[in-house]
């Protein structure tokens, strides 16, 4: 059994991640910490794990995570980086859901985060938790830094037209004009207690934010970049807050170049994704809806190409606490710990 | 492995059962009928599945239900009913969640249901299908009509003070005054197109419906009345309409005697229950929510004596389409072939 | 025109008093207060009101509330008592949202809302208001204490039952067992960052809350007691918050008395209510819908006795913030500066 | 006051006419049309409209249409072009909220609408329903071709860039390349009862729809075509189905040319609709919320250049059932009959 622990979990995707390792057969729960709530059962704050999960939070100090095989930091940013050092030093594997090690660059990460960063270095040696893209890399990674929960759609949507390995390196469409119109459930906002997630403000009601600029904008463009064999990207990226409680849809949007006129879109997506246990590229014509994925890890994509013409539009679907932050924290840790990357992760979605 | 087929399965107690089922390790699902949309995967009706349930619906006469070891109905009223008498004689375990063995009187079937009823011999031995209160007669059962989603919450919220195995025969409340104020999810309505159940009618919406009378009121008065040996019922049932998606929430109201001013509700309760695998009583002051048994086999309990008066509020949470419904129904069919009770019905609630 | 000033106006009865009395043909509007956002623009926090309200948001010095004819507290508890001496003085009219002028007994309010009332002489002289209960006091007071949401629909649906100008002094229904079961949009709870009413955490979820005891008990058992001529009252009052933004659906229970076997109640209900502008007897048989009163001060009543039994069932609806808050504001003010009653008020329900 | 009569008052565009034009001050509704439920009150299907509508469904026999002054038709497509030429010989204005009457190529209406076109010879001289653009032409118009509801959202977004009376000529933005990601809630798809919008299928769930075609995608090119002076457009246009009952947000991107790159879009906004009753260009930086038009008739902008880049994207939020149908169609009618355009149209959104 690996032993895990959590540090920060209170939020949503703590309560996800205590619901997945609470049933996962090689894992072993050993603590969670919370320094606010320490002594209190996790099963009072979320009565879902009534009888299912018997832990109370701790306090980091109480919580021994030096001794874990490996922690899950379902903190704010800025947290992780700060205990890094001392867990690698002992040998327990890190993976961050928080953005401390996803940005390469520290001063991006200064400058959309508001702070220094407090260990380059392990930044530097830290792999981005995204298991379709960097699969071999997470196996031997010692600190993971999870995907975002826009990026993950965002880019597994983009991959198979711009990965080096799909396109043999043609340029099939323009990397410089890409747009990703994604559309996000509440809970990507956290369980913080804030007036414009209240629901009589929030629901029956759709809005977009953050068009200036958003956190994820300069880790979609790194990741994508990255996928592209390094070329550099030009992305728009408008974010939006939908009236459901979980889910992703993004829509993407490409220019297609001479060089992608004749391209059979569905097979080229459908044979990138094959025999990936969590991507399931849909029938041609196809329209995902994000109740699909509901409490699943997987990953549902469409490609269309409107009156065949000269923009594509790819449909992505994901539950963002699930293949967007927690359930792709679990299918990574399977990968370090050289498990099938699917144990514990086959929940199939709640429909309706 | 037992074999198990399903007679109509495009329904919400159809997909439910699906996803049970096809996660259920003991479990072998051969067939899901339905004539009309005989040929089509379900993964296409319900994408949910897709990559994890391969059966396409069936026609009747293809599905060779008289091989299955157990056959589930999640019909209309009627079509159990039906066809449950050549299944029998093939040695096949018959699970309906419609009303067709539910109502032991066959003038109160016709009554309510609008037509006779087709096999009075098979009703007389049918079994009720609620776990906890007849689990040792399902064991041995054939035919199993299960509770209907209303009276399961209404039946175990008032169980256990009104039970001789509980009050020791003494009249701890009025049995003649009894108030079930329930509310529901809008599943329980089905997946059929109406203009009521539309999401632009229904949600941010709340009304009641059917005071006048509604079918499972002589269900859940026939049920109390069994479970306090016999005594005859009254009861108040207005049922709601409620703009969420899964759950039902029972607050109940019953007038303490005499003989129960002095009883300790939260012990009485907790007693009832003790050892049940589903049924959660929670701390005294808990107010119990819909979301924490979504998805689960659960349904949650709380008792509240406000003020310490006269009037006892018990509040009964479930998911209307688990516990409610195909949850159930897998868990009568555990029973009836010596199965653990919870075998394939581990799912924690998907919260938030 | 009158000079309306309002205190407080950033939760959801200011927004709502702001929508009312800008529309209001007999109202101006001259200040709105909040020392928070003093220097802001109102329609700048409340986008529905661009190009419709120009005031900014004053501090309460800048704001000369003793210019104005009648002041509207929509403020937390303790601010209206703490001011209205001082407005009264300079012959200004109070109207308080919150609870200040509530609860007739000192000891009462001090106990539910944790402080000492600051002005018991004015206690003493404030009209609870209520129209159709109080309607020719309101005419005459200087200051009222708007009822509450919950308390609004659980009187007028139970006042034709209790008042002796209804029954004629007969006692149709046991007044010792009363019992509201109501459920509150989320709106309810204000316009307050809270975990709770998140709509991650509120939505697609039912719960009761505030068994032990809520600060509407009190006020209900005030109100009822005086409508029914000084007799005690003995009621059972669960809330549930209700996945929705706003509405009200009290539904009640009473138990028939003797001298209530042979009444009709169908008439007597039309009959107390026969003339009120905003009260809606609904035809036998109804069962009354939130949302058919959205926005408009409109409450409507069904009055039931299923199988003709012994316990009446009482559905009331109302807006929370209309009828249940600020549409009642505005139909004292209304009142108490001879205007007719429905002056401003005409809006009809946004429905879907 | 102006006669008016509703053919086909059962739907929501139908209801929301109902609402408006009861409170219109220059409008006496005469009759509303519809066989299947002739003779019931409307206010029995619609009880918001209770005490406030007397009218019931009348046969199109008994309603007298041709008595009218004007006629609307919120009916299927093909009704109103059935009904128009008797309607119009008598001298009765009509305003059509189905498609009968926008497309002015009879091809493309057969195409996209599955019949032929039954009167050619009045579709011609028809004006399509959108006042900013069609103001003048709308005051002497005898036939009303009503926009759209998504038509509405995209051409009022894009015409400030490509209208010569706002550019000058000048191409500021690529109109090959336009796109629209378009969102919608379910009243949008009409009080039909249909599986697919059922609140348990579409709430707390997105996705797009109609990728391959919409009907209003011709609709969209045919107006933006005709504002800016006849050049041809090219537009990808993605509707999405939204766990909403009202409004549209579409979002809207288009690529600046050499030279849009030194335009001010904010002034640019501003001033071509300077003056607009009904238009609403928002302050730098904002993102508009569809429930700030909530029951309005308002329409609301906001235009965003991320980074200064070469992409422009452009906010618009609109209440499908008013500015996208109803109270458009009113509006029409204030000009039509040389009313103020505002009158009868002064709700504000209710907010929350």
């Amino acid at each position: 059994m690996i032993k895990v622990g959590i540090v920060g979990g209170t939020g949503y995707t703590g309560v996800e991640l205590l619901r997945l390792l609470s049933q996962h057969p090689e894992v072993q729960l050993t603590a969670i910490t919370s320094r606010k709530e320490a002594g209190m059962p996790v099963a009072e704050m979320f009565p879902s794990l009534r009888g299912r999960v018997d832990l109370c939070f701790s306090t980091p100090e109480d919580a021994k995570l030096t001794e874990c095989d490996a922690v899950f930091f379902a903190t704010p940013h800025g947290v992780a980086m700060a205990q890094a050092k001392e867990l690698l030093a002992a040998g327990v594997k890190i993976l961050d859901l928080a953005a401390d090690f996803r940005l390469k660059d520290t001063a991006e990460f200064e400058k959309w985060y508001g702070m220094p960063h407090a260990c380059p270095e392990i930044l530097a040696e830290a792999v981005y938790g995204l298991a379709e893209i960097n699969r071999e890399a997470i196996k031997k990674a010692r600190v993971i830094g999870l995907a975002g929960c826009y990026p993950t759609s965002v880019q597994l949507g983009f991959a198979p037209l711009i990965s080096p390995k799909s396109t043999g390196g043609k340029k099939l469409i323009d990397l410089n004009s890409l747009i990703s119109d994604s559309k996000s459930g509440v809970s990507g906002a956290g369980r913080k207690a804030e007036v414009g997630t209240l629901m009589a403000e929030a629901s029956d009601n759709f809005k977009a934010y953050g068009v200036k600029g958003h956190r994820h904008h300069p880790e979609i463009c790194q990741g994508l970049s990255a996928i592209a064999g390094g070329q550099s990207v030009g992305l728009t990226f408008v974010p939006h807050l939908t009236p459901m409680i979980r889910g992703i849809h993004s829509t993407l949007y490409a220019r297609i170049l001479p060089d992608g006129k004749d391209v059979d879109y569905q097979s080229l997506f459908e044979k990138f994704y094959a025999g990936e246990p969590f991507v399931d590229v849909m029938p041609a014509g196809s329209t995902p809806e994000t109740r699909s994925v509901r409490g699943s890890n997987a990953l549902r994509i469409a490609v269309h190409r409107p009156q065949g013409g000269d923009t594509l539009v790819i449909l992505v679907v994901e539950d963002n606490l699930v293949k967007g932050a927690s359930g792709q924290g679990v299918q990574c840790l399977n990968l370090m710990f050289g498990l099938p990357e699917k144990t514990g992760l086959s929940h199939i979605a709640l429909l309706p």
